[in-house]
């Protein structure tokens, strides 16, 4: 991996004019991982800007000192990015075209000239302040923010399997160097909206337990969103619910983008299922405890196919 | 504070057969400590116990590997105990003979000839491990589990704001020696029982906004315990839903123990109002961000109390 950081932050101080692609659905560790980038790569003098599709609210301050720039692209990067498809809107502009990719999840499929993949970082934010030692950065309180907050969602603030020691000791540097942590925790972690409030309580209304009770399904129907009227922001977060429940082995959140689809988390006991490959089988990915994919169909219908492919590996 | 630690090694490896005290209710910071010191003590060769009171189920797994010891008390540790008062049923036979305090409070009390109080510490687990590295202790898995359950759960897993650069540092090298912190983390953090998850909804519908939605408090009556049929294990955790909510400087949970007798909890924006200020008002203590104390009368009445108080300090 040294060998491939060394290249990683050659490549990056020897190029200019960067588009820095983020994932659809961004989340904190893309978002940090992007703007943490940005911001390394103009304090070495270079054009970069981030693209990105909806950011939920609660990351808007993440790019606050981040002026925009007008330049011709040169140089492609994506970030926490497994896979093209899920490029999103900006999948068409950047497909094949991508020039580096930093990226911690293992099952990464994008076929770049350079690939800085450690599947080993429980963030790639991790592997972006590994980068900025290398690449001489010095991190300022926006970078180390950008750091912090990729480091802490990737990891549920520390307590997902992820978390190594080496998670937790770049926590503690980025601590030291000046972050507020204190913001970003309360902001990410200790935060209800009352519409957030109001949801969890219909939610748990849809909780549904099968298999012995050893998979519990929750799901956020377009007619409870519009009820309650929460967005994006609001939604984050509920995946980890129903994996919660004692001996609830794989834990799915649906959660209905548009009449008839339905955008699918699981998380999952990784001794015992690999949400990763679970979700592979519906055209997704991610990670052994933590994945997502989409599946279409009226409610009954889209849950009847979940629970025949949980059938299967339980 | 470094003279302090080293004399606190000297008096623990000079003495010998010691009680330790935890505090009533005892949290995963106190047992945590309680036994992790036991089996430190017990490493070097010394007869050592801890004194409880009623351990929540969650947190047996801690003493697992801890024999009964019979022998005559020489020595009286206390460990995360604030003030005698705090020693519940063993308050009698203990009051005045603490030979030794070990604790993380600001307000500590306890007027003991040698006292080790570190109120920068997130968890008195911290102080512990420094303790341990001066009086040579070999980090067993059972001590590094004791350490890791008292730092992650004062932190609430390294989110609450006592969390330093120190405090990661340490939990990082508790990772590397080797302990069950995904089990840990998973039964501290992620479970939720099936009674829990009952218990929280019933809770949702208590909750009361006051002083412009600053202040919210949810109450856990008798009746409430009586009817989802749980017990102290699951009411843990429950002190952290009101202060979560959106603007909410100060979240109060009254938790009913006996007929007109609630034990409060406070947490509090530390910026706006001193939790363990509020509760000493009532007899309490803690810290700024989270505190307790108790109060009695009819729920209307307590809860009329706490909101006086609370008017006063918004």
């Amino acid at each position: 991996m040294n060998d491939i950081l060394r290249q990683t932050a050659d490549f990056l101080l020897s190029h200019d004019n960067f588009d820095i692609l983020t994932h659809a659905y961004p989340d904190g560790d893309t978002l940090g991982s992007g703007f943490a980038l940005c911001l390394a790569l103009r304090q070495k003098g270079k054009n970069a800007r981030v693209i990105t599709t909806n950011i939920p609210n609660d990351f808007t301050f993440l790019q606050e000192n981040i002026t925009e720039q007008s330049f011709e692209t040169e140089t492609v990067v994506s970030v926490d990015v497994a896979d093209e498809k899920l490029l999103g809107s900006n999948r068409e502009k950047y497909e094949g075209r991508i020039d580096l990719c930093i990226d911690h999840h293992m099952t990464n499929k994008i076929d770049a000239p350079l690939r800085c993949v450690d599947g080993a970082a429980a963030a790639n934010c991790e592997i972006l302040f590994e980068l900025f030692k290398l690449m001489d950065i010095e991190i300022t309180r926006d970078i180390a923010n950008n750091l912090y907050t990729g480091i802490s969602t990737d990891t549920g603030c520390f307590r997902y399997t992820n978390t190594t020691s080496a998670t937790l000791r770049a926590a503690a540097d980025i601590l030291d160097i000046g972050c507020d942590s204190a913001y970003i925790n309360k902001v990410m972690f200790e935060t209800k909206t009352r519409k957030k409030l109001a949801l969890e309580r219909e939610v748990y209304d849809t909780m549904e337990f099968c298999f012995d009770d050893r998979c519990a399904i929750i799901a956020v129907t377009l007619d409870i969103q519009k009820r309650i009227g929460v967005g994006d922001g609001e939604l984050e977060g509920l995946a980890s619910i129903p994996r919660q429940i004692e001996g609830v082995q794989i834990g799915i959140t649906m959660r209905e983008k548009e009449p008839g689809v339905f955008k699918v988390s699981v998380r999952a006991d990784e001794n015992v299922v690999n949400a990763a490959q679970f979700c592979a089988g519906f055209g997704g990915g991610g990670h052994a405890a933590a994945a997502g994919c989409s599946v279409k169909g009226s409610l009954q219908e889209a849950k009847q196919q979940l629970k025949d492919a949980v059938k299967e590996v339980l």
